[in-house]
């Protein structure tokens, strides 16, 4: 933490896999955590939950410097009350989150921000539940939080989206503005792009779930983890960059973007794709498939330091 | 090269960026190859293009073992006689490949493969310059060849198929085969679906170019770099996997699509995406982004020996 000139305090509303996970990331990067579930059950199993993510955290930034504190709060005014950011990961239901909203907007210090973890959610969704939409701005990591730099920001107060920006980016993540509220921010949007063409191979039959999968991570997947869709069309474009790519090969883009495909989740599809991912999984559950995900993140990171990204 | 019994002779069939990235690769690999191009000057300078490309891959692999060969051969004949794997990098232009294919296919040894590392165009396109098209397989590299593991394979003869993938096995690639012919193979396909979104969003207004590409990169890119898309699904399904994911969230994955762009290139959205590599390249050539990519690719591939992909 020094983009910050005090040791910043942050709430985390909601205790689940993504409250886990963004209080482990916020402690170890030093700032003070205070974590709030209305199930007591689940704020008295978080540190435990804690232990595997921080472990990991220790692995991908070992000199983060000394932690900061954690304190488990009964009651949300205990979390909220001189907080700077207020990171809400409540469940995706609308009426929820507005009634959470109203109970949180009281409380909170007057430039404090309130940072929704939505995913499925828009901040135009959100605002109707604060008396001070400028208070609130949506911003979505992308799973796992701890492990993936990406959080992706939208709100209408530039003070307040600049002052989260810097939390976050003390935080070793990755702040990425939206200029315009969409569902599905941009990483959503951009894999459920990817995916429907992956989905359309399947279904007419061009190759098998797990043979566009090791495509994905052999080849473009492992090209868009040091740069990205745009910068790898100027890369193509040759001395001419972007603009001698789109001049000769624009044209040919947009006849392959009207030959894609537009799938259905046809139950013979659905059946196509569990059976191809169980054959991919090849009898590992998924609690060790994610095993082996995060170590492969974390070594990717790791390399991430030594040879940044374009 | 320990899957093939004895050191393969690989023919490289043009030497410009794709056939000496090919060259250098199979010759770290210990495979005997020989470059041809019709052109002098381009086949002279075919060794000290090798240089750069052969000392990345001393740093991806340097226990590959002893190198192979390398002939510079100023007739076909000469590179393709006796050559167990043909791999012709000639201009993306049927009429050329077609009247290559003649010339090659009665040098070639009577179950010698004769591989295509086309892009744009299919093994349908390409199968007419032969008398037996068995012979021909496409082959795909993803640039660049020597450094992204991925080979996208469609042909239809078995034995050929499973004699060129030992092959490129042995060269540290990961060869994925297509069931059916298809525009684009399987990741160019990938590429334009996740392009086409990332375009609309720029067009639209929801995010500039750099802050997409950011996102790709700090997001979904790094984890498609260590799972698959389909698996991403599997993993977001929780304890019920993909089933799971397709029960509870199929119906909004199929109204996210729905609602996904369809951009046109037209000069405003050219001249936004060419502005916006800019601001991205920020004053570095395109040759300098290359070097920081392949720095990065290099990590990346280095990371993968210790934690390898799900």
């Amino acid at each position: 933490m020094n983009e910050t000139e005090q040791t910043p305090k942050i709430a985390i509303l909601g205790a689940g896999l993504i409250g886990v996970a963004w209080a482990a990331l916020f402690q170890h990067h030093g700032a003070d955590v205070c974590v709030w579930d209305p199930e007591p059950d689940a704020l008295a199993a978080t540190a435990g939950r804690m232990n595997a993510p921080m472990a990991q955290l220790f692995e991908v930034a070992p000199d983060a410097g000394p932690r900061g504190t954690l304190t488990l709060c009964e009651t949300l005014a205990e979390a909220v009350t001189g907080a700077d950011l207020i990171q809400e990961n409540a469940p995706e239901a609308i009426a929820l989150k507005h009634a959470l909203y109203a109970d949180v907007e009281p409380l909170m210090a007057p430039d404090a921000v309130l940072a929704s973890s939505t995913s499925a959610l828009t901040w135009s969704d959100l605002r109707p539940g604060l008396k001070d939409p400028a208070r609130l701005i949506t911003a979505h990591p992308f799973n796992p939080p701890h492990l993936v730099p990406l959080v992706e920001i939208y709100g209408t107060d530039p003070d307040r989206i600049a002052r989260a920006e810097a939390i976050y980016r003390a935080a070793d993540r990755v702040p990425v503005r939206l200029k315009k509220d969409a569902t599905g921010h941009i990483a959503n949007r951009l894999a459920s792009a990817l995916w429907r063409e992956a989905v359309f191979m399947v279904q007419d039959g061009i190759a098998d779930v797990e043979a566009i999968d090791a495509a994905l991570v052999n080849g473009p997947g492992l090209r868009w983890s040091v740069l990205g869709a745009h910068m790898a069309y100027h890369l193509g474009g040759g001395t001419g960059g972007m603009a001698g790519y789109l001049a000769h090969l624009g044209p040919s883009q947009e006849r392959r973007w009207a030959a894609l495909g537009a799938p259905s989740l046809t139950q013979d599809v659905q059946d196509a794709l569990v059976a191809g991912v169980m054959r991919e999984a090849a009898g590992r559950e998924v609690a060790e498939l994610e095993t082996v995900r995060d170590k492969a993140l974390i070594a990717a990171l790791r390399a991430r330091k030594d040879a940044p990204q374009v």
